[in-house]
Protein backbone atom coordinates (compact mmCIF):
# COMPACT_ATOMS: atom_id res chain seq x y z
CA UNK A 1 0.00 0.00 0.00
CA UNK A 2 1.52 3.14 -1.23
CA UNK A 3 0.45 6.60 0.91
CA UNK A 4 1.39 9.86 -0.19
CA UNK A 5 1.57 13.05 2.81
CA UNK A 6 1.90 16.28 1.21
CA UNK A 7 2.86 18.65 4.03
CA UNK A 8 1.88 21.97 3.15
CA UNK A 9 4.65 25.26 3.68
CA UNK A 10 2.78 26.43 6.49
CA UNK A 11 2.25 23.27 8.55
CA UNK A 12 5.74 22.34 8.17
CA UNK A 13 7.39 25.51 9.68
CA UNK A 14 4.47 25.49 12.37
CA UNK A 15 4.21 21.38 13.33
CA UNK A 16 7.89 20.16 12.09
CA UNK A 17 8.82 17.68 14.79
CA UNK A 18 4.90 16.80 15.33
CA UNK A 19 4.65 15.94 12.02
CA UNK A 20 7.70 14.10 11.74
CA UNK A 21 7.39 11.82 14.62
CA UNK A 22 3.95 11.17 13.53
CA UNK A 23 5.09 10.10 10.03
CA UNK A 24 8.29 7.99 11.75
CA UNK A 25 5.40 5.72 13.84
CA UNK A 26 3.35 5.27 10.23
CA UNK A 27 7.24 4.44 8.17
CA UNK A 28 7.20 0.64 8.69
CA UNK A 29 3.42 0.09 7.90
CA UNK A 30 3.63 1.60 4.15
CA UNK A 31 5.67 2.27 1.07
CA UNK A 32 5.61 6.32 2.04
CA UNK A 33 6.22 9.18 0.14
CA UNK A 34 6.06 12.51 1.20
CA UNK A 35 5.82 15.57 -0.64
CA UNK A 36 6.61 18.60 1.19
CA UNK A 37 5.94 22.66 0.13
CA UNK A 38 7.69 25.86 1.53
CA UNK A 39 6.47 28.44 -0.53
CA UNK A 40 6.81 31.05 1.98
CA UNK A 41 10.30 29.96 3.10
CA UNK A 42 11.17 30.87 -0.19
CA UNK A 43 9.57 33.77 -0.39
CA UNK A 44 11.63 34.55 2.92
CA UNK A 45 14.99 33.93 1.25
CA UNK A 46 14.29 35.72 -1.79
CA UNK A 47 13.84 39.00 -0.05
CA UNK A 48 16.61 38.35 2.64
CA UNK A 49 18.64 37.89 -1.27
CA UNK A 50 16.87 41.27 -2.93
CA UNK A 51 14.68 39.34 -5.01
CA UNK A 52 10.81 40.65 -4.72
CA UNK A 53 8.52 37.73 -4.77
CA UNK A 54 5.97 38.23 -7.03
CA UNK A 55 2.65 36.38 -7.48
CA UNK A 56 -0.04 36.51 -10.26
CA UNK A 57 -3.62 35.55 -9.91
CA UNK A 58 -5.07 33.67 -12.78
CA UNK A 59 -8.57 34.64 -13.77
CA UNK A 60 -10.72 32.06 -11.90
CA UNK A 61 -8.58 33.64 -8.70
CA UNK A 62 -5.98 31.26 -8.25
CA UNK A 63 -2.91 32.57 -6.90
CA UNK A 64 0.62 31.77 -8.10
CA UNK A 65 4.27 32.62 -8.30
CA UNK A 66 5.80 34.05 -11.08
CA UNK A 67 9.33 32.62 -10.96
CA UNK A 68 11.74 34.74 -12.49
CA UNK A 69 15.50 33.12 -13.40
CA UNK A 70 16.75 34.82 -10.21
CA UNK A 71 13.90 33.54 -8.22
CA UNK A 72 14.04 30.05 -9.59
CA UNK A 73 17.62 29.83 -8.81
CA UNK A 74 16.23 30.75 -4.71
CA UNK A 75 12.74 28.33 -5.16
CA UNK A 76 15.72 25.70 -6.21
CA UNK A 77 18.42 26.33 -2.63
CA UNK A 78 15.28 26.02 -0.32
CA UNK A 79 13.17 23.89 -1.87
CA UNK A 80 15.95 20.95 -3.23
CA UNK A 81 18.51 22.35 -0.06
CA UNK A 82 17.30 23.57 2.93
CA UNK A 83 13.43 22.14 3.47
CA UNK A 84 13.93 18.66 2.05
CA UNK A 85 17.48 18.13 4.01
CA UNK A 86 15.95 19.42 6.74
CA UNK A 87 12.91 16.84 6.17
CA UNK A 88 14.96 13.91 5.79
CA UNK A 89 17.76 14.84 8.37
CA UNK A 90 14.85 14.65 10.77
CA UNK A 91 13.55 11.32 9.18
CA UNK A 92 17.07 9.65 10.15
CA UNK A 93 17.24 11.71 13.32
CA UNK A 94 13.81 9.23 14.60
CA UNK A 95 15.35 6.18 12.83
CA UNK A 96 13.58 6.46 9.51
CA UNK A 97 15.34 5.79 6.36
CA UNK A 98 15.11 8.39 4.05
CA UNK A 99 16.16 9.63 0.59
CA UNK A 100 15.42 13.45 -0.43
CA UNK A 101 14.72 13.74 -4.35
CA UNK A 102 13.69 16.48 -6.00
CA UNK A 103 11.89 16.41 -9.52
CA UNK A 104 15.28 16.46 -11.48
CA UNK A 105 16.63 13.42 -9.87
CA UNK A 106 16.22 10.58 -11.74
CA UNK A 107 13.50 12.66 -13.10
CA UNK A 108 10.74 12.32 -10.78
CA UNK A 109 8.92 15.01 -12.04
CA UNK A 110 8.67 15.52 -15.65
CA UNK A 111 7.00 19.37 -16.53
CA UNK A 112 6.09 21.01 -19.22
CA UNK A 113 6.93 24.88 -19.41
CA UNK A 114 4.21 27.47 -19.32
CA UNK A 115 5.28 29.74 -22.08
CA UNK A 116 2.42 31.93 -21.20
CA UNK A 117 -0.30 32.65 -18.38
CA UNK A 118 -3.31 34.34 -18.08
CA UNK A 119 -3.17 36.76 -15.68
CA UNK A 120 -5.64 39.35 -14.63
CA UNK A 121 -4.19 43.17 -13.36
CA UNK A 122 -4.84 44.79 -10.22
CA UNK A 123 -7.72 46.51 -12.13
CA UNK A 124 -9.19 43.11 -13.02
CA UNK A 125 -8.18 42.91 -16.76
CA UNK A 126 -6.98 40.45 -18.32
CA UNK A 127 -3.60 39.89 -19.25
CA UNK A 128 -0.81 37.63 -21.38
CA UNK A 129 2.52 37.29 -18.99
CA UNK A 130 5.12 35.55 -19.84
CA UNK A 131 5.64 32.52 -18.22
CA UNK A 132 8.76 32.08 -16.55
CA UNK A 133 10.48 28.91 -14.38
CA UNK A 134 6.99 27.52 -13.65
CA UNK A 135 5.83 24.14 -15.23
CA UNK A 136 2.76 22.05 -15.24
CA UNK A 137 3.58 18.45 -14.13
CA UNK A 138 3.22 15.87 -17.08
CA UNK A 139 5.09 12.26 -15.83
CA UNK A 140 6.07 10.86 -12.62
CA UNK A 141 9.13 8.00 -12.93
CA UNK A 142 7.07 6.16 -10.64
CA UNK A 143 10.01 3.48 -10.99
CA UNK A 144 12.25 5.65 -9.89
CA UNK A 145 10.00 6.41 -6.41
CA UNK A 146 9.62 2.21 -6.16
CA UNK A 147 13.34 1.71 -6.60
CA UNK A 148 13.73 3.66 -3.36
CA UNK A 149 10.74 2.80 -1.78
CA UNK A 150 11.55 -1.18 -1.95
CA UNK A 151 14.42 -0.57 -1.06
CA UNK A 152 13.13 0.62 2.14
CA UNK A 153 13.77 4.43 2.00
CA UNK A 154 10.93 7.05 2.57
CA UNK A 155 10.77 9.14 -0.59
CA UNK A 156 10.89 12.76 0.35
CA UNK A 157 9.80 14.95 -2.79
CA UNK A 158 10.45 18.46 -3.67
CA UNK A 159 8.24 20.32 -5.75
CA UNK A 160 10.69 21.23 -7.99
CA UNK A 161 10.06 19.51 -11.99
CA UNK A 162 12.69 19.56 -14.73
CA UNK A 163 11.71 19.72 -18.81
CA UNK A 164 12.66 17.54 -21.52
CA UNK A 165 15.58 20.71 -22.35
CA UNK A 166 16.81 19.90 -19.04
CA UNK A 167 15.63 22.80 -17.81
CA UNK A 168 14.69 23.38 -13.77
CA UNK A 169 10.86 24.21 -13.62
CA UNK A 170 8.91 25.42 -10.06
CA UNK A 171 5.67 23.50 -9.45
CA UNK A 172 2.91 23.55 -7.36
CA UNK A 173 3.75 21.29 -4.64
CA UNK A 174 0.31 19.84 -4.39
CA UNK A 175 -0.16 19.16 -8.37
CA UNK A 176 3.35 17.13 -7.77
CA UNK A 177 1.34 15.41 -4.77
CA UNK A 178 -1.15 14.06 -6.94
CA UNK A 179 0.73 13.45 -9.87
CA UNK A 180 2.73 11.38 -7.40
CA UNK A 181 -0.35 9.82 -6.02
CA UNK A 182 -1.75 9.34 -9.45
CA UNK A 183 1.45 7.34 -10.75
CA UNK A 184 1.91 5.09 -7.87
CA UNK A 185 -1.99 4.32 -7.41
CA UNK A 186 -1.63 5.50 -4.14
CA UNK A 187 -4.17 3.76 -1.48
CA UNK A 188 -4.28 7.18 0.30
CA UNK A 189 -3.30 10.93 -0.59
CA UNK A 190 -2.99 12.60 2.48
CA UNK A 191 -2.86 16.51 2.65
CA UNK A 192 -1.29 17.92 5.91
CA UNK A 193 -2.49 21.62 5.83
CA UNK A 194 -3.16 24.58 8.30
CA UNK A 195 -6.86 24.50 8.19
CA UNK A 196 -9.16 21.62 9.64
CA UNK A 197 -10.12 20.47 6.25
CA UNK A 198 -12.75 21.44 3.38
CA UNK A 199 -14.81 23.94 4.96
CA UNK A 200 -18.46 24.92 4.02
CA UNK A 201 -20.40 27.35 5.58
CA UNK A 202 -18.03 27.22 8.60
CA UNK A 203 -18.10 23.65 9.06
CA UNK A 204 -15.83 21.06 8.24
CA UNK A 205 -17.23 19.14 5.25
CA UNK A 206 -16.65 15.29 6.76
CA UNK A 207 -16.99 12.82 3.61
CA UNK A 208 -17.23 13.99 0.16
CA UNK A 209 -17.70 11.76 -3.46
CA UNK A 210 -16.87 12.45 -6.71
CA UNK A 211 -19.81 13.57 -7.02
CA UNK A 212 -20.32 15.88 -3.98
CA UNK A 213 -17.26 17.85 -5.50
CA UNK A 214 -18.93 19.44 -8.25
CA UNK A 215 -21.85 20.46 -5.81
CA UNK A 216 -18.90 22.44 -3.34
CA UNK A 217 -16.58 23.80 -5.83
CA UNK A 218 -18.46 27.59 -6.15
CA UNK A 219 -18.49 27.68 -2.38
CA UNK A 220 -14.76 27.62 -1.87
CA UNK A 221 -11.88 29.37 -2.22
CA UNK A 222 -9.12 29.73 -4.81
CA UNK A 223 -6.31 27.21 -3.20
CA UNK A 224 -9.02 24.51 -2.05
CA UNK A 225 -10.83 24.99 -5.40
CA UNK A 226 -7.89 23.87 -7.03
CA UNK A 227 -6.99 21.01 -4.37
CA UNK A 228 -11.08 19.82 -4.97
CA UNK A 229 -10.74 19.94 -8.86
CA UNK A 230 -7.72 17.58 -8.80
CA UNK A 231 -8.85 15.71 -6.26
CA UNK A 232 -11.76 14.29 -8.13
CA UNK A 233 -9.17 13.58 -11.17
CA UNK A 234 -6.59 11.83 -9.08
CA UNK A 235 -10.06 9.59 -7.63
CA UNK A 236 -10.64 8.91 -11.14
CA UNK A 237 -7.32 7.96 -12.06
CA UNK A 238 -6.66 5.23 -9.33
CA UNK A 239 -6.38 6.92 -5.74
CA UNK A 240 -8.61 5.41 -3.87
CA UNK A 241 -8.84 8.07 -1.20
CA UNK A 242 -8.00 11.49 -0.45
CA UNK A 243 -7.93 13.13 2.50
CA UNK A 244 -7.31 17.10 3.84
CA UNK A 245 -6.36 17.47 7.20
CA UNK A 246 -4.45 19.81 10.05
CA UNK A 247 -1.05 19.48 9.98
CA UNK A 248 -0.99 21.43 12.98
CA UNK A 249 -2.44 19.90 15.56
CA UNK A 250 -1.03 16.61 17.42
CA UNK A 251 -0.85 13.26 15.79
CA UNK A 252 -1.50 15.11 12.56
CA UNK A 253 -1.00 11.95 10.12
CA UNK A 254 -2.72 9.29 12.45
CA UNK A 255 -5.66 11.36 12.93
CA UNK A 256 -6.02 11.92 8.89
CA UNK A 257 -6.12 8.24 8.60
CA UNK A 258 -8.23 7.73 11.04
CA UNK A 259 -10.61 9.94 9.17
CA UNK A 260 -10.27 13.67 10.80
CA UNK A 261 -10.75 16.48 8.54
CA UNK A 262 -12.39 16.02 4.81
CA UNK A 263 -12.27 12.39 3.44
CA UNK A 264 -12.97 12.23 -0.22
CA UNK A 265 -13.68 9.33 -2.22
CA UNK A 266 -14.60 7.56 -5.63
CA UNK A 267 -17.69 6.61 -4.99
CA UNK B 1 34.27 -0.87 -13.48
CA UNK B 2 33.17 2.35 -11.02
CA UNK B 3 34.64 5.44 -12.09
CA UNK B 4 34.61 8.43 -9.71
CA UNK B 5 35.12 11.99 -10.32
CA UNK B 6 35.42 14.74 -7.92
CA UNK B 7 35.02 18.30 -10.04
CA UNK B 8 36.33 21.05 -7.59
CA UNK B 9 34.51 24.30 -7.27
CA UNK B 10 36.60 26.33 -8.62
CA UNK B 11 36.88 23.93 -12.13
CA UNK B 12 32.66 23.82 -11.81
CA UNK B 13 32.49 27.72 -11.94
CA UNK B 14 34.88 28.13 -14.82
CA UNK B 15 34.20 25.48 -17.32
CA UNK B 16 30.91 23.78 -16.33
CA UNK B 17 29.83 23.12 -19.89
CA UNK B 18 33.07 21.35 -21.05
CA UNK B 19 32.97 19.35 -18.25
CA UNK B 20 29.57 18.01 -18.39
CA UNK B 21 29.79 17.95 -21.98
CA UNK B 22 32.97 15.36 -21.64
CA UNK B 23 31.10 13.51 -18.77
CA UNK B 24 28.29 12.85 -20.83
CA UNK B 25 30.59 11.18 -23.12
CA UNK B 26 31.92 8.55 -20.15
CA UNK B 27 28.72 8.19 -18.87
CA UNK B 28 27.60 4.88 -20.69
CA UNK B 29 30.87 3.36 -20.11
CA UNK B 30 31.68 3.21 -16.90
CA UNK B 31 29.32 3.30 -13.44
CA UNK B 32 29.97 7.12 -12.64
CA UNK B 33 30.18 8.55 -9.62
CA UNK B 34 30.35 12.60 -9.68
CA UNK B 35 31.54 14.56 -6.88
CA UNK B 36 31.00 18.03 -6.50
CA UNK B 37 32.93 21.40 -4.55
CA UNK B 38 31.52 24.57 -4.29
CA UNK B 39 32.85 26.38 -1.03
CA UNK B 40 33.31 29.59 -3.12
CA UNK B 41 29.34 29.97 -3.95
CA UNK B 42 28.85 28.69 -0.37
CA UNK B 43 31.06 31.76 0.75
CA UNK B 44 29.35 34.27 -1.76
CA UNK B 45 25.78 33.35 -0.84
CA UNK B 46 26.67 33.20 2.79
CA UNK B 47 27.84 36.98 2.42
CA UNK B 48 24.72 37.55 0.59
CA UNK B 49 22.29 36.92 3.57
CA UNK B 50 24.92 38.31 6.36
CA UNK B 51 26.77 35.05 7.53
CA UNK B 52 30.67 36.31 7.30
CA UNK B 53 32.28 33.20 5.89
CA UNK B 54 34.91 31.93 8.96
CA UNK B 55 38.07 29.83 7.81
CA UNK B 56 40.88 28.52 10.35
CA UNK B 57 43.97 26.94 10.24
CA UNK B 58 45.06 23.69 10.89
CA UNK B 59 48.63 23.63 12.58
CA UNK B 60 49.89 21.83 9.55
CA UNK B 61 48.31 24.50 7.54
CA UNK B 62 45.49 23.10 6.30
CA UNK B 63 42.67 26.00 5.42
CA UNK B 64 39.17 24.48 6.20
CA UNK B 65 35.75 26.60 6.65
CA UNK B 66 34.56 26.54 10.29
CA UNK B 67 30.24 26.21 9.79
CA UNK B 68 28.55 27.80 12.62
CA UNK B 69 24.86 26.71 12.25
CA UNK B 70 23.36 29.91 9.96
CA UNK B 71 26.32 29.04 7.72
CA UNK B 72 25.30 25.49 7.87
CA UNK B 73 22.27 26.15 6.56
CA UNK B 74 23.69 28.16 3.39
CA UNK B 75 25.86 25.59 3.07
CA UNK B 76 22.78 23.06 2.75
CA UNK B 77 20.85 25.22 -0.10
CA UNK B 78 23.98 26.07 -2.05
CA UNK B 79 25.42 22.56 -2.03
CA UNK B 80 22.42 19.91 -1.99
CA UNK B 81 20.54 22.47 -3.52
CA UNK B 82 21.81 25.17 -6.28
CA UNK B 83 24.83 23.45 -7.24
CA UNK B 84 23.81 19.80 -6.82
CA UNK B 85 20.91 20.66 -9.18
CA UNK B 86 22.83 22.66 -12.23
CA UNK B 87 24.79 19.65 -12.71
CA UNK B 88 21.95 17.24 -11.85
CA UNK B 89 19.71 19.52 -14.72
CA UNK B 90 22.86 19.86 -16.85
CA UNK B 91 23.80 15.59 -17.41
CA UNK B 92 19.89 15.42 -18.04
CA UNK B 93 19.96 18.36 -20.74
CA UNK B 94 22.79 16.07 -22.06
CA UNK B 95 20.76 13.11 -22.04
CA UNK B 96 22.56 11.27 -19.33
CA UNK B 97 19.95 9.69 -16.22
CA UNK B 98 21.25 11.12 -13.13
CA UNK B 99 20.11 11.51 -9.21
CA UNK B 100 21.66 14.03 -6.99
CA UNK B 101 22.14 12.77 -3.55
CA UNK B 102 23.42 14.79 -0.54
CA UNK B 103 25.55 12.71 2.10
CA UNK B 104 22.05 12.51 3.94
CA UNK B 105 20.11 11.43 1.30
CA UNK B 106 20.13 7.14 2.06
CA UNK B 107 22.52 8.48 4.69
CA UNK B 108 24.81 7.97 1.52
CA UNK B 109 27.61 10.30 4.17
CA UNK B 110 28.05 9.16 7.19
CA UNK B 111 30.02 11.69 9.34
CA UNK B 112 31.20 11.86 12.65
CA UNK B 113 31.03 15.57 14.01
CA UNK B 114 34.37 17.11 15.50
CA UNK B 115 33.44 18.14 18.70
CA UNK B 116 37.13 20.44 18.48
CA UNK B 117 39.29 21.65 16.04
CA UNK B 118 42.72 22.61 16.26
CA UNK B 119 43.76 25.50 14.41
CA UNK B 120 46.28 28.20 14.55
CA UNK B 121 45.76 31.61 15.32
CA UNK B 122 46.94 34.90 13.48
CA UNK B 123 49.90 34.92 15.86
CA UNK B 124 50.74 31.26 14.90
CA UNK B 125 50.00 29.99 18.41
CA UNK B 126 48.36 26.34 18.59
CA UNK B 127 44.16 27.42 19.79
CA UNK B 128 41.16 24.99 20.50
CA UNK B 129 37.72 25.82 18.62
CA UNK B 130 34.58 24.06 19.30
CA UNK B 131 34.03 22.43 16.25
CA UNK B 132 30.74 23.90 14.66
CA UNK B 133 29.12 21.54 12.28
CA UNK B 134 31.83 19.90 10.47
CA UNK B 135 32.47 16.26 10.31
CA UNK B 136 34.72 13.41 8.68
CA UNK B 137 33.34 10.91 7.11
CA UNK B 138 33.31 7.65 8.77
CA UNK B 139 31.10 5.66 6.67
CA UNK B 140 29.58 5.13 3.16
CA UNK B 141 26.34 3.31 1.85
CA UNK B 142 27.65 2.11 -1.04
CA UNK B 143 24.31 0.04 -1.49
CA UNK B 144 22.29 3.32 -1.65
CA UNK B 145 24.95 4.35 -4.56
CA UNK B 146 24.94 0.56 -5.68
CA UNK B 147 21.47 0.96 -6.45
CA UNK B 148 20.89 4.12 -8.08
CA UNK B 149 24.43 3.28 -10.29
CA UNK B 150 22.84 -0.43 -11.63
CA UNK B 151 19.29 1.14 -12.23
CA UNK B 152 21.60 3.30 -14.55
CA UNK B 153 21.92 6.64 -12.92
CA UNK B 154 24.79 8.66 -12.62
CA UNK B 155 24.99 10.01 -9.04
CA UNK B 156 26.04 13.32 -8.31
CA UNK B 157 27.03 13.28 -4.42
CA UNK B 158 27.22 16.71 -2.86
CA UNK B 159 29.68 17.03 0.25
CA UNK B 160 27.21 17.58 3.37
CA UNK B 161 26.94 14.24 5.43
CA UNK B 162 24.82 13.30 8.41
CA UNK B 163 25.83 11.78 11.82
CA UNK B 164 24.27 9.26 13.90
CA UNK B 165 22.36 11.80 15.51
CA UNK B 166 20.74 12.94 12.06
CA UNK B 167 22.40 16.08 12.17
CA UNK B 168 23.71 17.68 8.68
CA UNK B 169 27.28 18.31 8.86
CA UNK B 170 29.84 19.80 6.22
CA UNK B 171 32.64 17.76 5.22
CA UNK B 172 35.31 18.02 2.85
CA UNK B 173 34.30 17.42 -0.52
CA UNK B 174 38.17 15.70 -1.76
CA UNK B 175 37.06 13.49 1.47
CA UNK B 176 33.98 12.68 0.48
CA UNK B 177 35.02 11.39 -2.80
CA UNK B 178 38.02 9.71 -1.39
CA UNK B 179 35.83 7.95 0.79
CA UNK B 180 33.36 7.20 -1.87
CA UNK B 181 36.11 5.74 -4.30
CA UNK B 182 36.97 3.29 -1.18
CA UNK B 183 33.52 2.26 -0.40
CA UNK B 184 33.09 1.18 -4.48
CA UNK B 185 36.97 -0.20 -4.76
CA UNK B 186 36.57 2.36 -7.74
CA UNK B 187 38.81 1.60 -10.85
CA UNK B 188 40.04 5.20 -11.03
CA UNK B 189 39.52 8.55 -8.78
CA UNK B 190 39.60 11.65 -11.41
CA UNK B 191 40.00 14.99 -9.49
CA UNK B 192 39.15 17.94 -11.97
CA UNK B 193 40.85 20.98 -10.21
CA UNK B 194 41.74 24.16 -11.54
CA UNK B 195 45.48 23.20 -11.74
CA UNK B 196 47.40 21.11 -13.86
CA UNK B 197 48.28 18.12 -11.57
CA UNK B 198 51.01 17.96 -8.35
CA UNK B 199 53.21 20.36 -9.14
CA UNK B 200 56.56 20.29 -7.74
CA UNK B 201 60.05 22.60 -8.50
CA UNK B 202 57.55 24.38 -11.17
CA UNK B 203 56.98 20.50 -13.04
CA UNK B 204 53.80 18.91 -13.42
CA UNK B 205 54.49 15.21 -11.96
CA UNK B 206 53.74 12.81 -14.52
CA UNK B 207 53.66 9.71 -12.23
CA UNK B 208 54.06 9.06 -8.68
CA UNK B 209 53.50 5.99 -6.56
CA UNK B 210 52.25 5.53 -3.20
CA UNK B 211 56.21 5.11 -1.90
CA UNK B 212 56.83 8.08 -4.11
CA UNK B 213 54.27 10.12 -2.28
CA UNK B 214 56.36 10.47 1.28
CA UNK B 215 58.91 11.77 -0.76
CA UNK B 216 56.93 14.72 -2.19
CA UNK B 217 54.96 15.64 0.80
CA UNK B 218 57.44 18.19 2.25
CA UNK B 219 57.37 20.07 -0.84
CA UNK B 220 53.97 20.70 -1.77
CA UNK B 221 51.68 22.74 -0.31
CA UNK B 222 48.36 22.04 2.18
CA UNK B 223 45.09 21.56 -0.30
CA UNK B 224 47.69 19.27 -2.45
CA UNK B 225 49.49 17.79 0.35
CA UNK B 226 45.66 16.61 2.38
CA UNK B 227 44.90 15.18 -1.77
CA UNK B 228 48.18 13.45 -1.29
CA UNK B 229 48.10 11.70 1.66
CA UNK B 230 44.33 10.62 1.11
CA UNK B 231 45.42 8.93 -1.83
CA UNK B 232 48.13 7.04 -0.63
CA UNK B 233 45.38 5.66 1.81
CA UNK B 234 42.54 5.09 -0.98
CA UNK B 235 45.81 2.88 -2.90
CA UNK B 236 46.09 1.18 0.12
CA UNK B 237 42.54 0.18 0.78
CA UNK B 238 41.59 -1.12 -3.39
CA UNK B 239 41.17 2.30 -5.59
CA UNK B 240 43.32 1.10 -8.62
CA UNK B 241 44.42 5.05 -10.04
CA UNK B 242 44.14 8.53 -8.49
CA UNK B 243 44.65 10.99 -11.24
CA UNK B 244 44.98 15.07 -10.37
CA UNK B 245 44.06 17.02 -13.71
CA UNK B 246 43.01 19.98 -14.95
CA UNK B 247 39.34 20.66 -15.00
CA UNK B 248 39.34 24.27 -16.81
CA UNK B 249 40.94 22.62 -20.55
CA UNK B 250 38.92 21.27 -23.12
CA UNK B 251 38.09 17.42 -22.98
CA UNK B 252 39.23 17.46 -19.11
CA UNK B 253 38.02 13.63 -18.24
CA UNK B 254 38.88 12.54 -21.99
CA UNK B 255 42.27 14.01 -20.62
CA UNK B 256 42.44 12.65 -17.41
CA UNK B 257 41.74 9.34 -18.28
CA UNK B 258 44.24 8.92 -20.90
CA UNK B 259 47.04 10.40 -18.44
CA UNK B 260 47.18 14.05 -18.27
CA UNK B 261 48.01 15.93 -14.93
CA UNK B 262 49.47 13.62 -12.18
CA UNK B 263 49.10 9.87 -12.53
CA UNK B 264 49.13 8.16 -8.82
CA UNK B 265 49.05 4.14 -8.69
CA UNK B 266 49.90 1.85 -5.92
CA UNK B 267 52.98 0.39 -7.20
Amino acid sequence: MALVVKVGGKALTANLNGILDDVAAHAESASLVLVHGGGGVVSEYSRKLGVEPRFIYSPSGVRSRYTSLEELRVYVMVMAGLINKEVVSGLWRRGVPAVGVSGADGATLKARRKRRLIAVDSRGRKVVVEGGYTGKVVKVNEGFLKLLINAGYVAVVSPLAIDDDGTLLNVDGDQAAYAVAKALRAEKLVFLTDVEGLTVGGEVVRELTVRGIDEVLPKVGPGMNRKLIEARDALRSGVREVVIASGVRGEPLTSALKGSGTVIRGW
